[in-house]
């Protein structure tokens, strides 16, 4: 008799280029899918205006977040236009080995870094319609200089090019649409056979 | 520029052992995403009741359907308990071609011979929650005698090693959320990053 994984814990990498809508539709997902555990990053960036300490990020010192590094307690971490970024380490294992589906909504260059540690990660690459709406969210954010909206659009057309080391690519034209393919990616992945079959098998009709 | 490609028509196959419910299933899916092109297979089976043709099967006598063998005008065929099943080739290349998704609900033999000239198609293996489960569907159509129950059971039972062949499985424990977990694999595949950056390519954003 043919035996079946037991369902386990993916571990979602939802990434792509800042102004790309990360946030706004890794939102819309929490509220389709409220079963996902969405691991909250650290940062050294000023909370802008309505994020919550614990809820958007946890807002460290550069001092604070440096002795994170030091003490390997982040699975990845980045340095973005000025600021670090990263993700608590142990609270992201905990929750996979409980059977959890863990989104990370993180950088360009935090997601390399999760990809050589979990390969086995679902990689989802999300992308503005096209590269004048890209300019246009930035620079709608209004919290930038325009140096940095310029740096943020060089370093976006970069990143495009990562596009090709990740599994999916989702176009985020509109949120609904694209937080719908987010969640159809996350339910056929668990039906994938090399997910059900690999590793450790229950009895299937047992 | 990252290009992306545009989308093409998937071939989605949909098979499994006999009494796993491809056609409920299929039927359910055909509801909620009319935009897919279901195949209609030919048979030499006789009609079962409600059963129409040119929408369930297109029903052959055994020398028409050799006929179709002999000029090569099945994409797959197989003689399964005593009847010939095939896929009729010219109206699936001219669906993929024009760019729609096309859904075979095919026996497990048929879809051996499509994922050879096919590999690229998305391989979908449904089966039923357990073989008690399996059996009590197979007696309850009630139109085989005990011995070709017997029959599809211990070939069933074969069937199911074939598994670890497809890309996805997808058990059927309830016939909504079976036909869900399809669809979600059709959106997903879409997104997939080897179909969208392979083959020919269209501007992104531009």
């Amino acid at each position: 008799m043919e035996t079946l994984r037991k369902n386990q814990g993916l571990l979602i990498v939802l990434s792509g280029p800042s102004g790309a809508g990360k946030g706004t539709v890794s939102a819309h997902l929490r509220e389709r899918m409220p079963e996902i555990t969405y691991s909250v990053s650290a940062t050294t960036r000023p909370p802008r205006r309505g994020e919550k300490e614990g809820v958007n990020y946890f807002f460290k010192t550069r001092s604070e977040f440096e002795q994170m590094i030091a003490n390997d307690e982040l699975l990845e971490w980045a340095e973005y236009v000025g600021n670090y970024y990263g993700t608590p380490r142990r609270f992201v294992e905990e929750q996979l080995a409980e059977g959890r589906d863990v989104l990370l909504e993180i950088e360009v260059q935090g997601a390399r870094q999760v990809r050589k540690r979990f390969p086995q990660g679902v990689f989802i690459f999300l992308i503005p319609p096209s590269l004048d709406e890209l300019r246009r969210r930035i620079e709608q954010r209004g919290t930038e200089s325009e140096e940095v909206v310029l740096n943020r659009l060089r370093r976006a057309e970069e990143e495009l090019k990562e596009m090709n080391h990740y599994d999916y690519v989702v176009v985020n034209d509109r949120v609904e649409q694209a937080s719908e393919r987010l969640r159809s990616i996350i339910i056929a992945e668990h039906c994938r056979v090399e997910r059900l079959l690999s590793g450790k098998t229950v009895s299937w009709g047992g």
